[in-house]
């Protein structure tokens, strides 16, 4: 079993980026930073005659490395009380590799795998991203994915993250369930 | 007063067009489409020491256009539980027009406006659409902006939207409220 | 088909009543208010040896009657953002009916049914109401029985509610609908 | 600076009790079992001419245990995905101590105290929950009252919630952090 981070932040050594390595501790994972490629806004073409047409960004090289995993930890800075803007161009491209003829199995690959969420916001998060929460968990449902758990963090400036005692005792905890299901311990 | 309806599709005369179609009729709105403009990830540099860089795209040709109106309609389909990764971006980059000195009472701007959501989606959107929505409360409540009404359409393919009875007497009621408020009537 | 409207409201002839009302006109109904019945709180005896005990109120007589129906109508006013604590009781007790060997086939007919809410607060119903919808989700979710519609007013005096136009048209669009459901229309 | 424990739990000895005993250990806490008092369900007369009528429960001794201390812990089962009935009868009774000629100060005094909430359940308590969280929220907002921290807890047979990792995690962090806030570490 392996784990596929996926980071939506946009700065780097961000807070997200800090409490994710608290909970990625000596587990084996890759890392994909969203930042480092170009993804295209989806054009809803489910319905018209031709279907969707390729797109020429980078998209699918990200989702061909998540899919070698078995653990997608979704690690997204909150902007404006959800995921940010770039994880939500990655995401909404799943409704074209649904449809997509060389990956035809996406959504049984997806099903099988299990979700994590690591956010970190500055406006009151533990309260005003639990809608966010609540959409990760309907996106889980759609694949029959499991979501297993989630950590939110409070945090602003850079390096204030140190300073949440409850997100960083939960990122040890999810640590040490992740190597237990990983069967490191 | 007028009113600006900001589209965050990426289909022309989809379903979310048609429903608002609705309840903006008679009404004085300028139509922003945000498909037809190059909006760049907002890349956080509140933090760094020079600010946040010029991006060189076309939001700011948005942001303009949004603040000479009194109403914003934020007119979305329901990607993935949530508005589109179009919209997304366009709003995740107000966290750099806040600091823009270019436009100093961006917030002070937004304060005295009212806010009102169409969304429309596939998958029970009237219950699986209400955390968008209560994040749509979290980002008005941020700018003090009244956020006045929402409506939550279901449909998926084109030409749908019609047989949704409900949202359909609602974008009507938002139509007559929306002229009391204009003194149209 | 009938329908049986739940009550959960501690005032004669509130907001709530006056609202659901307008959605049951001119259609078969049995009104069922809470406030007429003795409804003790559950207490959770599922795990103990005995299994719950009888319990001497009139919750068997409520259930019975709600049971008659197809259609299940919760009209509640919004206390503290959430059902009446009325219903509530009522609701909670639905543990203990699970395992009644009276009526061992209560899931069962549940899920047979299709559910409605009304309900009307004076605190930003629209949105802080919103929580209240979602545990009405979760709760036909776990009988598997459909959450068809509800409708949120805005009101605290009595008498406020003929104010709230939207809460109107989504009642005379529900009447309109369940009409057409029990092919009266 | 003092705690109160206000359990809304039915059964002795549960999952939700074991929990809080965690996160309130070493701590000076005065326990308030609901069930041990008779509080009958409010009476919405906010609106007649007479007010509140003097209901003959318990209720006033329960209220005033609160009002002397400075945090409130609400430890409650989690009932079809909400508080239990019996919380729930205890917090609607405090739209009639807003109106109590004997405790005029009732809105103010929550406004100085600190809100904890630890809630236990069966059926993805994570995820399940989160609209009883959010509808605390909206309380904790109404009298300007500090909303915390929250843990929720997984359990639904009696001596399971030993097994929450997580949520033991969260219940010595919170003890760790009132002891901090009562200057006892």
């Amino acid at each position: 079993m392996s784990i596929a981070v996926i980071y939506g932040s946009t700065r780097e050594n961000g807070n997200t980026e800090w409490l994710t390595e608290l909970a990625i501790n000596d587990l084996p994972v890759e890392k994909i930073y969203l930042r480092e490629y170009n993804i295209l806004p989806i054009k809803d073409e489910r319905h018209t005659k031709a279907g969707f047409q390729e797109v020429t960004d980078q998209y699918n090289i990200i989702i061909d490395k998540v899919l070698k995993h078995d653990i997608l930890i979704f690690a997204t800075p909150i902007y404006w009380y959800s995921m940010s803007g770039t994880m939500k161009l990655f995401i909404d491209r799943w409704s074209q590799t649904l449809r997509d003829k060389d990956r035809p199995a996406f959504r049984e690959e997806l099903a099988k795998k299990s979700a994590y969420v690591i956010a970190v916001g500055g406006d009151k998060p533990t309260i005003k991203a639990l809608p966010m929460i609540q959409q990760f968990q309907y996106i889980c449902d759609f694949f029959n994915m499991a979501f297993e758990s989630y950590i939110i963090g409070k945090a602003s400036k850079p390096g204030e993250i140190p300073n949440d005692s409850k997100a960083i005792a939960a990122a040890r905890e999810m640590n040490a369930s992740l190597k237990n299901k990983l069967k490191l311990n």
